[in-house]
Protein backbone atom coordinates (compact mmCIF):
# COMPACT_ATOMS: atom_id res chain seq x y z
CA UNK A 1 0.00 0.00 0.00
CA UNK A 2 1.03 3.76 -1.09
CA UNK A 3 -0.25 6.81 -1.35
CA UNK A 4 -1.89 6.92 -4.95
CA UNK A 5 0.45 8.68 -7.68
CA UNK A 6 -0.95 10.26 -10.79
CA UNK A 7 2.10 8.70 -13.20
CA UNK A 8 1.16 4.69 -11.52
CA UNK A 9 -2.58 6.07 -12.06
CA UNK A 10 -2.20 6.99 -15.81
CA UNK A 11 -0.28 3.43 -16.68
CA UNK A 12 -3.19 1.53 -15.26
CA UNK A 13 -5.61 3.41 -16.52
CA UNK A 14 -4.46 3.07 -20.09
CA UNK A 15 -6.73 0.28 -20.23
CA UNK A 16 -9.78 2.86 -19.84
CA UNK A 17 -9.24 5.45 -22.41
CA UNK A 18 -10.44 3.58 -25.12
CA UNK A 19 -13.73 3.96 -23.94
CA UNK A 20 -13.49 6.90 -21.62
CA UNK A 21 -11.48 8.98 -23.91
CA UNK A 22 -7.60 9.93 -22.98
CA UNK A 23 -8.23 12.77 -21.54
CA UNK A 24 -11.23 11.33 -19.63
CA UNK A 25 -14.03 12.48 -21.91
CA UNK A 26 -15.54 9.10 -23.14
CA UNK A 27 -15.79 8.46 -26.72
CA UNK A 28 -19.65 7.67 -26.63
CA UNK A 29 -22.94 8.99 -25.55
CA UNK A 30 -23.80 5.40 -23.18
CA UNK A 31 -19.89 5.93 -21.47
CA UNK A 32 -18.94 8.39 -18.71
CA UNK A 33 -16.67 10.72 -18.68
CA UNK A 34 -14.34 10.30 -16.00
CA UNK A 35 -12.45 13.54 -15.91
CA UNK A 36 -12.16 15.04 -12.47
CA UNK A 37 -15.06 12.56 -11.42
CA UNK A 38 -14.80 12.48 -7.02
CA UNK A 39 -12.72 9.73 -6.17
CA UNK A 40 -14.72 8.16 -3.59
CA UNK A 41 -17.12 8.15 -6.37
CA UNK A 42 -14.94 6.14 -8.37
CA UNK A 43 -13.47 3.26 -5.48
CA UNK A 44 -16.99 2.69 -5.02
CA UNK A 45 -18.39 2.34 -8.77
CA UNK A 46 -15.47 0.44 -9.74
CA UNK A 47 -16.02 -2.28 -6.64
CA UNK A 48 -19.92 -2.46 -7.36
CA UNK A 49 -19.02 -3.61 -10.80
CA UNK A 50 -16.74 -6.36 -9.08
CA UNK A 51 -19.40 -7.74 -6.58
CA UNK A 52 -21.88 -7.73 -9.37
CA UNK A 53 -24.06 -4.55 -7.83
CA UNK A 54 -24.49 -3.19 -11.01
CA UNK A 55 -26.33 -5.39 -13.38
CA UNK A 56 -27.73 -3.83 -16.60
CA UNK A 57 -26.19 -4.65 -19.99
CA UNK A 58 -23.47 -2.23 -20.57
CA UNK A 59 -22.25 -3.00 -17.22
CA UNK A 60 -21.25 -6.53 -18.51
CA UNK A 61 -18.30 -4.41 -19.77
CA UNK A 62 -17.00 -3.13 -16.88
CA UNK A 63 -17.58 -6.13 -14.47
CA UNK A 64 -15.37 -7.70 -16.85
CA UNK A 65 -12.44 -5.01 -16.21
CA UNK A 66 -12.77 -4.22 -13.03
CA UNK A 67 -12.59 -8.23 -12.35
CA UNK A 68 -9.06 -7.78 -13.35
CA UNK A 69 -7.98 -4.95 -10.65
CA UNK A 70 -6.52 -4.97 -7.30
CA UNK A 71 -7.65 -3.05 -5.11
CA UNK A 72 -4.52 -0.88 -5.39
CA UNK A 73 -5.27 -0.79 -8.96
CA UNK A 74 -9.17 0.76 -8.16
CA UNK A 75 -7.06 3.30 -5.49
CA UNK A 76 -4.52 4.02 -8.45
CA UNK A 77 -6.77 4.84 -11.23
CA UNK A 78 -9.58 6.53 -9.49
CA UNK A 79 -7.11 9.03 -8.42
CA UNK A 80 -5.52 9.59 -11.47
CA UNK A 81 -9.27 10.41 -13.23
CA UNK A 82 -10.21 12.38 -10.42
CA UNK A 83 -7.29 14.71 -10.51
CA UNK A 84 -6.93 14.81 -14.41
CA UNK A 85 -8.15 18.07 -15.54
CA UNK A 86 -8.30 20.16 -12.17
CA UNK A 87 -5.25 21.91 -10.47
CA UNK A 88 -4.05 18.79 -8.70
CA UNK A 89 -2.66 17.07 -11.95
CA UNK A 90 0.16 19.57 -11.92
CA UNK A 91 1.43 18.60 -8.40
CA UNK B 1 -43.08 13.88 -25.45
CA UNK B 2 -41.27 17.26 -26.32
CA UNK B 3 -37.60 18.22 -26.68
CA UNK B 4 -35.59 18.28 -23.70
CA UNK B 5 -35.45 22.02 -22.34
CA UNK B 6 -32.54 23.19 -20.25
CA UNK B 7 -35.03 25.25 -17.91
CA UNK B 8 -37.35 22.47 -17.36
CA UNK B 9 -34.60 20.24 -16.48
CA UNK B 10 -32.88 22.60 -14.12
CA UNK B 11 -36.86 23.12 -12.37
CA UNK B 12 -36.90 18.98 -12.19
CA UNK B 13 -33.02 18.64 -11.01
CA UNK B 14 -33.72 21.15 -7.90
CA UNK B 15 -33.90 17.79 -6.21
CA UNK B 16 -31.01 16.96 -7.14
CA UNK B 17 -28.84 19.53 -6.19
CA UNK B 18 -28.84 18.89 -2.48
CA UNK B 19 -26.13 15.87 -2.98
CA UNK B 20 -24.85 16.56 -6.56
CA UNK B 21 -24.64 20.82 -6.33
CA UNK B 22 -26.32 23.54 -8.25
CA UNK B 23 -23.37 23.72 -10.20
CA UNK B 24 -23.39 19.96 -10.86
CA UNK B 25 -20.49 19.71 -8.66
CA UNK B 26 -21.10 16.96 -5.89
CA UNK B 27 -20.91 18.23 -2.32
CA UNK B 28 -19.12 14.95 -0.61
CA UNK B 29 -16.87 12.54 -2.04
CA UNK B 30 -19.41 9.42 -2.57
CA UNK B 31 -21.74 11.59 -4.54
CA UNK B 32 -20.92 11.56 -8.30
CA UNK B 33 -20.43 15.34 -10.03
CA UNK B 34 -22.84 15.09 -12.92
CA UNK B 35 -21.78 18.36 -14.69
CA UNK B 36 -21.46 18.38 -18.64
CA UNK B 37 -21.85 14.05 -18.25
CA UNK B 38 -22.81 12.00 -20.90
CA UNK B 39 -27.06 12.35 -21.45
CA UNK B 40 -26.95 8.40 -22.69
CA UNK B 41 -25.06 7.81 -19.17
CA UNK B 42 -27.56 9.72 -17.08
CA UNK B 43 -30.39 8.27 -18.59
CA UNK B 44 -29.29 4.97 -18.15
CA UNK B 45 -27.84 5.36 -14.80
CA UNK B 46 -31.75 6.83 -13.41
CA UNK B 47 -33.16 3.91 -15.28
CA UNK B 48 -30.88 0.96 -13.79
CA UNK B 49 -31.32 2.46 -10.34
CA UNK B 50 -35.41 2.59 -11.05
CA UNK B 51 -34.86 -1.08 -12.25
CA UNK B 52 -33.24 -2.05 -9.42
CA UNK B 53 -29.53 -2.91 -11.21
CA UNK B 54 -27.68 -1.10 -8.83
CA UNK B 55 -28.25 -2.61 -5.18
CA UNK B 56 -25.16 -1.18 -3.45
CA UNK B 57 -25.69 0.76 0.11
CA UNK B 58 -25.97 4.14 -1.48
CA UNK B 59 -27.80 2.87 -4.73
CA UNK B 60 -30.66 2.93 -1.75
CA UNK B 61 -30.94 6.73 -1.93
CA UNK B 62 -30.98 6.73 -5.63
CA UNK B 63 -33.31 4.01 -6.27
CA UNK B 64 -35.91 6.20 -4.20
CA UNK B 65 -34.90 9.14 -6.11
CA UNK B 66 -36.08 7.47 -9.05
CA UNK B 67 -39.03 5.47 -8.10
CA UNK B 68 -40.25 9.12 -7.66
CA UNK B 69 -39.24 10.23 -11.28
CA UNK B 70 -41.42 9.61 -14.90
CA UNK B 71 -39.38 8.63 -18.04
CA UNK B 72 -39.91 12.44 -18.85
CA UNK B 73 -38.18 13.46 -15.87
CA UNK B 74 -35.44 11.53 -16.56
CA UNK B 75 -34.57 12.59 -20.36
CA UNK B 76 -35.29 16.27 -18.99
CA UNK B 77 -33.30 15.92 -15.60
CA UNK B 78 -30.20 13.92 -17.88
CA UNK B 79 -30.13 17.06 -20.23
CA UNK B 80 -29.57 19.56 -17.78
CA UNK B 81 -26.96 18.38 -16.74
CA UNK B 82 -24.73 17.14 -19.58
CA UNK B 83 -25.53 20.51 -20.80
CA UNK B 84 -24.89 22.22 -17.45
CA UNK B 85 -21.52 24.12 -17.81
CA UNK B 86 -21.17 23.21 -21.31
CA UNK B 87 -21.45 25.87 -24.91
CA UNK B 88 -24.87 24.36 -25.44
CA UNK B 89 -26.32 25.64 -21.85
CA UNK B 90 -26.32 29.16 -23.12
CA UNK B 91 -28.50 28.02 -26.45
Amino acid sequence: DYEPSFEIGKQKAKVCMTCHGEDGISTLDPYPNLRGQKVGYLISSLKDYKSRQRTSGLAILMQQQADALSEQDIKDIAYYFSVLGTKKEGE
